[in-house]
């Protein structure tokens, strides 16, 4: 069976938000054994709105709408709901309560007529109450498509998913089992990859489908299995992955389920009694705010510098002012020194520490743009490497903290 | 005019990227004044291809497709193209001496025969070069539309946008003015604004269209104008905002074009001669990477610390044991000194400091999940406040981001 998600609201076609809504209920969705069929965004226009849901009912047997349903004006989607559904808004009381709570308690003006008007629901369609905001979600049917329609605010719409969404889809539909298995690789690029699996990439069996997904310097395969017998489908995963190995076993760094490569070295610590901290230069608080971004960080990250102008790499982690001046900023030496630095100031047990010109200028340092030395204390040792990607800042930032992440994961493992 | 985007690959759809390459395309073509209509995220099936291509070209006189130009056998954009324009594949000689140099200068395993057949294009395409990659892009039309394939990597896309895509583009069409402004405010929420300005809101032009875009804690209002004469769109935008600022002057921070709040107080500090660090206890190095983000950051961004462990706020910033025990970790107090102390130890005239407990379960401190200290020192004294966002983590973190460089804008205006 498929779903369609349609997202509605000039500000994601004028690229002044990006979409990140889609990538949450398409995930959810596949867990539970729905595939997305077409992601489509478009205008706050009522008959472009009305164009997307007839052609979407006619491919899908789910449609998620998000986005224009807050309270002001340029919001067009209910009405055009009713529209569709030849149906009028009606209040339900239920929705009006919530609202009048909600003021009561988070909010400093008085609640208004526009408030007020949340409450307004086409008289078909099933409410269902969002925990996190005033505009309540809606369930529609028609011609056994289901639509569904919540609010674009990202914290609101996943409230809404996980809370009634998804239950309530569960129930209505007979879903084939969907299994994805995503190997992480390095050192190899996608072509190379390609031609050492040739031979095994054609013996998979039609219901398993390859992918390479290449970013920032590492290559993603993923396998996707789909069919109604769950067992064969992780069987044949299974053994699949297993001959991978055979062939591509030594730049094999792991998987990914859910669970990016800084959530598994997180795991990986807290089961070892071990901490970290981080001295970052060239990557300015990413890698920091890449552990502290989940939850059960404090568990095991001690914390980190920032330390980008040169001087604060001597103040704050005792980095040796003649060390820099030998050696530049930039460079193994005082990557190294900068790791067993912040190690101590922050006494734990491991230390990333990165230092180097993400560009597009030439900064402190004397290298060329693009350059980064990345360095890993570890309980018992230092160790450093050097590593030239790209004079594109972002890039640059993006692959010097993959790098850090492998490196450290290959010393927890 | 319009353009269409469509982007090709299941990564999209099951979720497993986010597309931010559309968000990008989209405000690149509305600078030049191309509208999109729609963005379209399908699936590597070669019907769906055809179908979004036929539909798409029935709407827009533009349309841009990104994904599925990788080398390998995942991708079938290329061969879909040639059915859709009935062509067939040649061999291009430039883009083979591309591939051949970008092989020899900086991959490390040998050019492989599927390396090559990037350079295989349809025989109709004009071939437009990718200078940070193998896949060349590929300018295609039929019936009047223009049609532009491109890979789906973020920096080779925009490479090529940049300096073929969009040069060609303002070639070959003519175009309306698009003109965006957008007003940020903050102390109020999406309805309360709406009602003080209903009948400025209501007076607006037909070629000016408002929109509301409520986000973490503040209200952008878009105003978007379009029509041919430039001088009428900006004297009457102009004119509007103006009135506005009688209206709601009061809640109104600034005004965003391109540039985050981050990238203005980073232009404010530099023209001051002032420099800034931050120390980070609930943002974990959030606020750091705003500004070590964009360029030029080591003009004033003096460094950070995560003092993420209670332990770090006092060995790192010299926040007094006792003023811990006193008022707990996460209090006003703690807040002022660990902003005064990362001033101090950074060097720096300003300083941001964040403490509070993002969720969802408590940490070190005694506060409920969600509370948030922010303290901002300047030059000449240090103040702090207290927030009660929310038990999710992320929207406490970006919300207690947002509001501190709130804060530190006000003293900088």
């Amino acid at each position: 069976m498929f779903a369609e998600i349609i997202t509605i609201g000039d500000e994601i076609l004028i690229g002044q938000i990006i979409d990140s809504n889609s990538a949450f209920m398409g995930k959810e969705l596949n867990k539970i054994g729905i595939d997305v069929y077409q992601i489509t965004s478009i205008r706050d226009d009522k008959q472009h709105i009305l164009d997307a849901l007839e052609e979407a009912k006619n491919r899908a047997d789910v449609v998620l709408i998000t986005g224009g349903l807050g309270p002001t004006k340029d919001d067009i989607t209910k009405h055009t709901l009713c529209e569709y559904f030849n149906d009028t808004l009606q209040q339900d009381e239920n929705v009006l309560a919530h609202v009048e709570y909600l003021f009561k308690k988070y909010i400093d003006t008085p609640i208004s007529e526009v408030n007020r008007q949340q409450a307004l629901v086409p008289s078909k369609a099933k409410v269902l109450m969002n925990q996190y905001g005033t505009a309540p979600g809606m369930w529609l049917e028609k011609d056994d498509t289901v639509f569904v329609s919540m609010p674009g605010v990202p914290y609101e719409m996943k409230g809404l998913m996980s809370n009634e969404v998804l239950p309530r889809l569960q129930k209505r539909f007979e879903r084939p089992y969907i299994i994805h298995k995503t190997i992480l690789t390095y050192g190899l690029g996608e072509s190379a990859i390609a031609e050492r699996i040739e031979i095994w990439e054609n013996e998979l069996p039609s219901f398993i489908k390859l992918a390479y997904l290449p970013n920032l310097g590492r290559v993603r395969l993923r396998l996707s299995a789909r069919g109604i017998n769950k067992k064969k489908l992780l069987d044949t995963i299974e053994e699949k992955v297993t001959s991978l190995h055979t062939i591509i076993g030594d730049i094999i760094v792991g998987y990914e389920e859910d669970e990016t490569i800084e959530v598994r070295i997180g795991k990986l610590l807290v089961n070892q009694g071990k901490t970290l901290s981080v001295a970052e230069s060239c990557t300015g608080g990413k890698i920091a705010q890449s552990f502290t971004g989940n939850s059960g960080a404090s568990s095991f990250f001690n914390g980190g510098a920032v330390t980008y102008a040169t001087q604060s790499k001597i103040d704050i982690l005792g980095v040796s002012e003649n060390l820099i001046k030998k050696y530049s900023v930039t460079s193994t030496q005082v990557a190294e020194a900068m790791a067993l630095g912040v190690k101590n100031k922050f006494k734990s047990d491991y230390a990333i520490a990165t230092t180097g010109n993400a560009g597009p200028n030439k900064g402190d340092g004397d290298v060329e743009v693009g350059t980064v030395f990345i360095a890993i204390a570890t309980p018992d040792t230092v160790f450093s490497k050097k590593y030239v990607f790209s004079n594109l800042r972002e890039r640059t930032i993006g692959k010097t903290a993959n790098k850090a992440f492998e490196l450290l994961l290959g010393e927890l493992l």
